[in-house]
């Protein structure tokens, strides 16, 4: 394309420090160096994670930067040594690399990457720096990522290159939430034909985590929330059951005992909340349930008796639903294309990006927002210059 | 036998109350009823189980009682409908039995049973009463199996038939520590060939974990604990490295990490310490790590941070080692004989059942009972009429 080996100005949505909203700024983004890929971002979700970053991280070392993490987009222009990628095509970058070498990519066990943004750099490329200026000033790349820009450089390692009739307004989504909840219960968990299933917080992530048991067979799936305008949609991805715990005056691992003759097969925590995780496990079955982990926090520690493991429960958990990243976008990508997964479904609203602080704004103020959930609750789709902000559902579950 | 029919008079050790020393007493044992085996107890070890009841349970129902339930002994004599038994065959009494028609005992992924001592009843025969009497009072039968006890009476699917020709004085650990520690390295961890193993508390079931670790091929197991009078002990059931954690200013698991490039393949918890629990799960590698949890407590929560399990490491645990009961302990017994399991090795000291507070003592004053461990610390050993405790390894572990 014209703009190869050039700087591009472009848009980009800035967060220049903690707890401010972001700033609509024109950035400049550096030509791609060996082995990086310029991205025009197409369709992006905003996560909370980003958010996470924003308002509650504590490392201010991490700004200036560029949120986002969700994203599809088109190959503008390659890197020296760049082969398995061209201009046009159609890509989604990953915040879970895959550089095939590692020993991690190299045990079929895990999806982890030694090269990956969380375990290399922090915020940065991986040469270590930054493509990133503005006004004078380099600007971080959050996750490896930054995809609330309209332009974006990635390692090779993080791009999954797609089907080219894929539509990116609706497959970005599975750069992060949609694949993290599939993944989990369809991996992670190992759902088996016939099985019993709980999944807890029905945001976008556990709709995915329903859908997941659902393609995996379970018989029956129990999905749990606070807030029972999610039940209808939970149903649409293969809810059998749905449980409110506010509805019951004892705890909902009892209610589902009583329901299942002792408990699920599998549950998975789909909120981010500690309690909520030890409810997930002490609802299994004695003997071989197994409860994932999905839900992210770091804010306080999961913990159970040990009687829960004792008596033959497991507790497991995944990152990215366990996909090996490179190898399994593009599957899922197909796999939406061909009817098996739904993705259309998990949207609601649309929002431009400069708008991006509106779609912060509601997410803010969404009850969602008490359980720091790793979800996936908006997605910001640019299409030619226009940004569109879909609003998916919501998480509010509490357990207490 | 000539005892056959009637009620049995014998020597045992009465826990009448809490807190107090155990009463050597004449009891009355009734013969068995429908489905039950009246047992003479040749050998029988002294557990922290029986101690955790003695001293810290707070149920004061559960006296008085004849603690005790790792033991081995010989058929004396049957009830109507025990067709799988008879006169003079050695058995070792089950604390898990296995009925073979409950929905657990039908799953092959685990081994506890519906029927068990543990979830059916409390310290009672299963129809359910008690067929001991001291003094005109009915006496509790602990865990289903009270071996502290000349004669007992067990229901039969509570019971296994071993080899003719095995030493009850040494098969009676498989009763409970020695398997507890060994199946949960190769049942419940899943030890596999070549892997990296850890295992914390070189008590009795800590040193079996390490046998098993060693069966099941791995290639290196560090042996952990804090008091390093052990290790020599440790490295004779397959320890290749052994360490103090007090002689490091740093938290083993970073030591660990260090010495096995990011964490063991297993960790196997053998204290029942939850800082030890967290510790270990800290240990293991991310992407596949597996931690089990051996030792036992309910006095505290276990806990970590849930990124521990979100990088793909997996948490369970067992009871007595994962092994179905009945079908694995001749087996067992077997692999002892044949030389692939050690037992010899675990026994240091006699003592005769007379002296059982004596070994009670001595166990509330080593400084494993910082630990609340689930261990198989003595053996005390009857054969005829003299009765033996054996004093096996102490664990001293404190991750503190």
């Amino acid at each position: 394309m014209a703009t190869a080996g050039k700087v591009i100005k472009c848009r980009a949505a800035v967060a220049w420090e903690p707890n401010v909203p972001l700033m609509m700024e024109e950035i400049e983004v550096a030509p791609p160096q060996e082995g990086e890929i310029r991205i025009k971002v197409v369709a992006t979700g905003v996560c909370h994670t980003d958010l996470y970053h924003l308002f509650e991280g504590k490392d201010k070392r991490g700004f200036p930067t560029v949120l986002g993490h969700e994203g599809a987009g088109v190959v503008e222009s390659v890197g020296p040594g760049v082969t398995d990628f061209k201009p046009g095509d159609k890509v989604i970058p990953l915040f879970l690399s895959q550089c095939g070498e590692c020993k991690f990519c190299k045990c079929p066990k895990t999806n982890l990457c030694d090269c990956s943004w969380s375990s290399k750099y922090y915020d940065i490329m991986s040469d270590p720096t930054t493509r990133f200026t503005c006004r004078g000033r380099p600007i971080l790349q959050f996750m490896g990522t930054s995809t609330f820009s309209e332009y974006t450089v990635i390692n090779q390692i993080a791009v999954a290159k797609i089907h080219d009739d894929a539509p990116l307004h609706r497959v970005c989504l599975l750069g992060c939430g949609i694949s993290t909840g599939y993944g989990a219960a369809v991996n992670t968990a190992g759902v088996t034909p016939g099985s019993v299933c709980a999944v807890f917080g029905l945001g976008a992530v556990g709709l995915a985590a329903v859908m997941g048991c659902k393609n995996a067979g379970a018989s029956r799936i129990f999905a749990v929330d606070i807030n029972e305008q999610k039940f209808e949609k939970a149903k649409v991805f293969g809810a059998t059951d749905v449980l409110n715990p506010k509805a019951y005056n004892k705890p909902i691992s009892e209610v589902l005992a009583e329901l299942t003759n002792g408990g699920v097969d599998f549950s998975l925590e789909c909120v981010g909340n500690t309690e909520v995780m030890r409810t997930a496990l002490e609802s299994c079955v004695k003997g071989w349930g197994v409860s994932v982990l999905v839900g992210w926090t770091d804010v306080k520690d999961f913990s159970a008796k040990p009687i829960q493991l004792i008596s033959g429960k497991t507790w497991k958990g995944s990152l990215f639903g366990g996909f090996k990243s490179k190898d399994s976008v593009p599957n899922l990508v197909c796999d939406y294309m061909t009817g098996k997964i739904k993705l259309d479904e998990f949207i609601t609203h649309k929002m431009s990006l400069e708008q991006v602080n509106d779609a912060i704004n509601l997410m803010k103020t969404g009850d969602w927002y008490i359980c720091h959930s790793h979800l996936s609750v908006f997605e910001v789709n640019i299409v030619k210059n226009k940004v569109l902000i879909f609003v998916s559902y919501l998480t509010a579950f509490d357990a207490s």
